[in-house]
């Protein structure tokens, strides 16, 4: 990668929004002509955004091949064969596109590649002694998304980075993971990215060890809970509500049956009755695995955290709240006034409900409900656990301080797998001892065209976007005014661009025929960080006008010192 | 790309040639742990052997780049619609991969990117000051090959890289399509391969200019015309056969019919005539694209050439053979009959056989010949064309002497592509006086996976491969004998293999448990350029022993200039 000249690039840049895009990373990346849109979540990379990719590509690289993954490249197309081996040609939906080829064999192409590396391992390693292998690939992969959208951030085909590693034992297995957590952070420095990595849930891959990295935005989908004094963080699925104290001075009322008529909401209930909405539960029904329904119990200030819920034994998969049939068939009452006394069915109470005394609740009755509630003595039978989303300024489940919320664009993705695809495909080696050893196996993603989205996403203005130096297109985008007619400008121009090169600074040369206005709004749409303004007036005096993308002033500085001077800055900011 | 260790690296090498695999690169690319098979035609590149390919594909970029074309990348899947623009829809056979989204919208798999880049460029681009336009990409492709084989040579998922040119007149694409042909030489030659560029057939792309880049090897599937004397190269498809001089000096004799019983081939004519085959003509019947049947006359000695009846007017394409029944209604005979005296279809007659005088032909009546046949007296309506084969001795096209035969792999093509796309996709921009002028395109090709089997089939010997330097996976394989248990031979590979990495050399240390047989022989297969061996006898001494893969005799070293001397060889080969 080089230097270029505006009128020799294909840069088709926008001056209007483009009416399909509602996000900033979406906007900037199409006005600024980095990307092009060929059909519902399929994007060209233009010689601008492949520049980009390539050099987040090379960072990510550069941090896990030095802690030892090795690079390989599996096929896009997979057989289903692998698949239905896993289970997982039937678990997958829609959003696994499947195809036939000339002779009617079914493949899909590949989302992920569990499989495909499972397969690879069973018939490559036969031994402990090549083990552990960590294997990874920066790929092509197809995602049928029911509605793409935010541009490159989920679009459905995209480049991925996904590593897979291949284990004699857990404890390989967590020296590896934490190998790779450090190289995900280590790849999000270097690119100068304010992000967390965040405890997570395993979803549908697994539900042991697993922790996402989140690059902060304000646009971001997912919300994080952090503690500014610890640095715990979690992702709001995971993260972990504790029980506060127990209510233990508190004398137990007498259980009282009382008619609260109309009141179906805790916000009625509390006001009818004039108790606090945290003195009241809320009891949600939820369709069982096993029994048909299984209750949860909440505080009424309190959500429902389904992630958490999904881990509950008996609950089915996905969760989902019963219908108000099966519960009247199964209580005798509606929505509104059920309650944990005397309920048929198996009760899970969260932490924080189970911390309190004299408490309201539905008396299973329509239009009743119980107050003066205790636990112990009236509804014994129910299960702690945690099972709400934690709030703001709720105390760190590390004890370190009170909680505090941020959103973030997941960018990567860490799992411990266990022998989830391995014992299906029979994935074995022969053990120090001979013995036929399951391998444990930990997987690794990044989405790599996501992260130059989520990149725009935090590293952007009004004007346009701000790349970090790491990974801009350029280093230097050089606006040369009247360069068309003005002789000394041209020249001036062509020998500082020249000077970049010899300085090892990649610059775009803005050699159009265009209005100062338009060089300029469009040398900040594409977010250089330097940018250095050719002019016939400074000229006379041998200066140019230099100013960083980022902020600040500009600043006139002798032609001739130029480059050094930019070469010096962006090394400091390297080093 | 560094260093590696065999302990460390998935190299699942083979001992036994692999039932699957037929032809060299296949064979050996298996066997020395480059790829492995995932389904039919679909192959996951190892480690190893996608250092080799990340190695071409640098040089091709290096190359490509330098000569003002711009990397862009594209979806793999795309959109029935374009092709339904372009015709190809209808066009493309089984080979075109076609698919669904979950909202049943049609899709391929991308074989090629015409389409696709015609429409980018018709959005992108709309004033002559931004032309000419040169972008490619490197990227996976798909192509449903009936019968995938010769492992990555002909496998149906593939990296390509295409690129795509855009002129507003032949002679700014004749200037591009010259650098890119440079192009393709330059970096052929930085492989080090042994290779020809041919004028070819434009085959369905188009036909006009195209030629192909053939890298020489005896088990390659196209054939070569060239001249030793002149450089001229052809496809045998493509390579013109001139015109002999007419016999001029010869009487024509009175035209006779005789009785041939039985005689329906050329050879059986020319027994029983007792004149030479080279006297006889042979006439087929093609079928044809307005008249039924086509009539093409050779040589009774020579054969016809497919690519050239092509572009005869009136041939159906792809080019068919009559069906007897058809030829027997039309002429009242059968195949072995037929000749052009009074036959009533369109008649092509080849140069080499338009300059016989007196020859033998059919009668178009079964079981007779005419001898003393001339054309000017006796079917004076046939047109000449070039319509056969060269065969080897005949004159170069260029006069310059006779032709040669050489059998390669074709690696790359390039083609003028005219307005085949841009018409049907109306691309046209604004030209210096403001008129619509549609876009001209040149295209180009080149199969970076099926280079690295056409290196392994021309570079490799019976023991396996024997890389060029340029694209090897290491510059250097260490075998370190007796590694496990000797500690002066660990010290001194070790120290080697630092001395490799501080000399700018990248190695593969074998620092296995494996016997020595073991190890030679997979550091053979592997075949990078340069083998140290690491083993007491020679350390007693100081000394190491180098080979180089390529072959002479081994050579002992001190240990302390080794890295030294393989640096100053490697330079000298870059050079």
């Amino acid at each position: 990668m080089a230097a270029m000249r505006t009128s020799q690039t294909l840069i088709p840049t926008l001056k209007e929004r483009p009416a399909e895009a509602e996000v900033a990373n979406h906007v900037l990346l199409l006005r600024g002509g980095f990307i092009r849109r060929l059909g519902s979540g399929l994007y060209t990379w233009l010689p601008l955004g492949l520049r980009v990719l390539r050099k987040v590509e090379a960072i990510i690289r550069g941090e896990l091949n030095r802690r030892g993954a090795q690079e390989l490249l599996m096929p896009v197309v997979q057989p289903a064969d692998l698949w239905r081996e896993s289970g997982r040609w039937k678990a997958m939906g829609p959003e696994l596109l499947r195809l036939q080829d000339r002779h009617e064999r079914d493949y899909c192409l590949g989302p992920t590649h569990e499989e495909v590396v499972t397969d690879l391992l069973r018939r490559a390693v036969d031994s402990y002694q090549r083990l552990p292998v960590n294997v990874y690939q920066v790929q092509t992969k197809f995602r049928d998304e029911i509605r793409p959208r935010f541009g490159v951030l989920r679009a459905r085909e995209f480049t991925m980075k996904d590593g897979y590693s291949f284990h004699l034992d857990a404890a390989s297995l967590d020296q590896t993971y934490q190998a790779m957590h450090d190289a995900y952070c280590a790849i999000l420095r270097r690119i100068g990215l304010d992000f967390r990595a965040v405890q997570a849930d395993g979803g549908n891959i697994g539900d042991s060890e697993s922790h996402e990295f989140q690059v902060l935005a304000s646009s971001g989908e997912d919300v994080i809970a952090y503690c500014p004094a610890s640095g715990y963080a979690a992702n709001l699925e995971r993260a972990e509500a504790l029980a506060p104290p127990p209510q233990e001075n508190e004398a137990a009322n007498a259980l009282a049956k009382v008619a609260t008529p109309g009141c179906k909401t805790i916000a009625r209930v509390a006001e009818f009755l004039g108790v606090e909405a945290r003195r009241c539960v809320k009891t949600l029904m939820l369709r069982g695995s096993e029994a048909p329904l299984v209750a949860v119990v909440l505080r009424g200030d309190h959500e429902l955290n389904e992630a958490k819920a999904r881990r509950l034994g008996g609950v089915a998969t996905p969760v989902a709240f019963a219908d108000e049939a099966a519960i009247r068939a199964a209580t005798g009452c509606g929505l509104g006034s059920l309650g944990p006394v005397s309920l048929p069915v198996p009760i899970f109470v969260d932490r924080s409900a189970a911390a309190l005394a004299n408490f309201v609740c539905g008396a299973n009755e329509d239009g009743f409900h119980f107050t003066g509630v205790n636990w112990a003595r009236d509804a014994a039978g129910a299960m702690v656990a945690d099972l709400r989303n934690v709030q703001l300024g709720d105390p760190s489940p590390d004890g370190q301080g009170p909680l505090a919320f941020a959103r973030g664009i997941e960018v990567g993705h860490i799992f411990k797998l266990g022998t989830k695809y391995s014992a299906p495909l029979q994935l074995a080696v022969q053990d120090r001892e001979g013995r036929a050893a399951t391998l444990t196996m930990g997987c690794y993603g990044m989405g790599v065209t996501r992260l130059v989205a989520a990149i725009v996403e935090q590293c952007h203005d009004d004007a346009g976007i701000v790349w970090p130096p790491a990974v801009a297109p350029f280093d230097v985008s050089i606006v040369a005014l009247d360069y068309a007619r003005n002789k000394a400008v041209r020249e001036a121009a062509e020998a500082f661009y020249k000077a970049c090169g010899e300085a090892g600074l990649e610059a775009l040369l803005d050699d159009r025929d265009e209005r100062a206005g338009v060089k300029f709004a469009e040398s900040d749409l594409i977010g250089a960080p330097h940018r250095v303004t050719v002019g016939a007036r400074n000229l006379k005096n041998g200066m140019l006008e230099y100013k960083a993308r980022a902020g600040g002033a500009s600043e006139l500085v002798p032609a001739a010192e130029m480059a050094a001077r930019i070469a010096e800055a962006a090394k400091r900011v390297q080093g």
